[in-house]
């Protein structure tokens, strides 16, 4: 199977060669050295202030996402939230559930953010932003520095998913002043799913201290103390912790951040072209789009229909949407270690489809 | 390395098999079957009733602790918890973050649990129970008999850790009557860490349902609805699940749980005979061995030296402790893919210790 969805990717041979050995024990200084060097590099991917903080939780990045707003946030706080997607609405109903005051800005699927969308919020006294920098169900990029600009203006403490971006399109969090980003270990990290990532920077650190975390096992004041060492207070996933410190490294052996999103770039634009070079009946739904991922509505077949034609009879899977948008949207991914030649095999499968007129 | 801790532990190459492999897109009809195929036999090497229910959460077993805790349980609960040891004390802890009034019957280390002990608190309006069926920290395997019978006589609500005894002693769910166990992906089930499996009975699905649960990410209402189908409300570990998937099917071809009870328990009878046939300086600190672990005080050195010795010299982890018992007590584990050759080579480490006057 060609998998092109946007989790879990495909893995290099070194990630998985480590999925095939035992697992070692871990309340051990080798352990803690493959942490912190996971930090390190983390922070460094990301560009960081020099004290931020990593921590990996074991958890899947929603779980992220919730970590963030019990352990940063509180009823005295009130937030905005950008809803364009899925994962949006997976903020509102965090800061419903956690009793936040928020105001939603909602997007329609597929829109970009634009300036006039924050203008009425200016100086109304919010204290947080909650953003998925991609909302990846829509696959929409949305313009980060607007809101960053909006945040320092307004002094909002700011939350950033960048679940499915990190590595796939630029990002600079120390200029984006953010608090807290959150992504996986099955996006462009390519490693098996199990951990979401954090950095923490002063702002946020700060936070966690002055807060109480209403869930023990999502305790950030508990993850960082263990983090200090390069432990965690419960058994972590240290099988994936692993793969991500042999990934980390193989990023880095191959030019760092930059170069890892100048390939996923690279491959989306070559799918890309391939589209419209042959013409085939998708089409974008997204006005700003990530190099993550290409959110297609096929115009001629349901799209689900289409991905389980994709995985039955041609062995790739993309990556169907749910809810509403189930029939109507597919999204093929340009993550984890897949190449052009891959994106040829979709095509002429597209093609294949076309002639047999089920597309 | 030899890996005699208690988790992670060696995995079957079968296991470490799946590890190796690219892991597959999974909102699919085939990683469903693979689900449903894990929740059968977990209910079927639990005894469980046929209409218990299982869940994969994507944490620690301490995150399926917590899980149970906040699903399950309420203000308007009065708990009775075992606290033998540091997994007790976690119960402790939750029940204090949960804010659920609650009784301890602290036990010293080592100590086994005895009718006595439960004596005074019979018709106290009692309504729950929380025990470690095994203390992983001080070896101590309580006998679940009196506390299940305690459980019918007064109508308490029984949750049972059993993170580190399942498949490794017997464990009958349905004679319990117990609501809730939980184990973990990487005691006996011998795969990697990163998912805590949950048997909710019938009493415990009618508490999650009446309940609200303060945290999205471990919400068993959510979990459950999800695995109707036998899917997660969020990405899975899902490598560890197809891992659990394979180690199933592994254990029920090879006799089933008691098999693999046997198995543990010849392990366990192995080493614990050649600890006497070689007087090593090693006393047992457990009155109530599960098959699962041997905890030893060494009367001739620290306990965390004589880790680290063996891990730095022998190529061997045996289990450190933690806390107060950090340089008291050690433990060797019989959990996992070990053989009787395995346990010669290390007690011909201890002998060499011996000899060299470090022990």
């Amino acid at each position: 199977m060609i998998n092109f969805t946007v989790g879990p990717v495909q893995a290099s041979d070194a990630v998985r060669a480590i999925g095939a050995e035992q697992v070692p024990y871990f309340r051990t200084a080798e352990f803690s050295e493959v942490m912190l060097e996971n930090e390190r590099l983390i922070k460094k991917f990301a560009h960081t202030t020099e004290d931020s903080r990593v921590v990996f939780m074991t958890c899947s990045g929603s779980g992220g996402m919730e970590t963030a707003i019990m352990n940063c946030l509180t009823k005295q706080d009130r937030a905005l939230v950008v809803n364009g997607g899925s994962f949006g609405e997976r903020f509102v109903e965090l800061l419903t559930l956690h009793e936040i005051p928020f105001t939603e800005i909602k997007l329609e699927n597929g829109k970009a953010l634009k300036p006039e969308h924050l203008a009425q919020y200016e100086n109304q006294g919010y204290t947080a932003f909650l953003l998925q920098k991609h909302e990846t169900s829509t696959g929409v990029h949305y313009d980060i520095d607007i809101v960053a600009d909006f945040c320092k203006r307004n002094g909002c403490f700011l939350i950033v998913d960048t679940i499915s971006t990190f590595l796939c399109d630029p990002f600079d969090m120390a200029a984006t002043g953010a608090g807290v980003m959150i992504t996986g270990s099955q996006k462009a990290l390519a490693c098996a799913p199990g951990i979401a990532v954090m950095i923490l920077a002063s702002s946020a650190l700060k936070r966690v201290e002055d807060n109480k975390c209403c869930c023990q096992y999502l305790d950030l004041k508990l993850a960082l103390k263990n983090m200090e060492r390069g432990q965690t207070p419960w058994t972590p996933a240290v099988g994936i912790i692993r793969q991500i410190n042999v990934r980390l490294k193989e990023i880095e052996a191959r030019g760092g951040a930059d170069a890892e999103i100048a390939r996923c770039g690279n491959l989306a634009k070559y799918f890309r072209d391939k589209l419209i070079e042959y013409n085939l009946p998708f089409e974008v739904v997204s006005e700003s789009l990530s190099n993550a991922v290409t959110p297609l509505h096929p115009t001629t077949q349901s799209a689900y229909e289409i991905f389980l034609k994709i995985k039955d009879e041609y062995g790739m899977w993309i990556c169907p949407n749910g809810g509403d948008m189930k029939d109507t949207v597919f999204r093929v991914g340009h993550i984890g270690c897949l190449t052009e030649r891959d994106y040829d095999l979709l095509i002429d499968a597209f093609l294949d489809l076309k002639k047999k007129n089920f597309i």
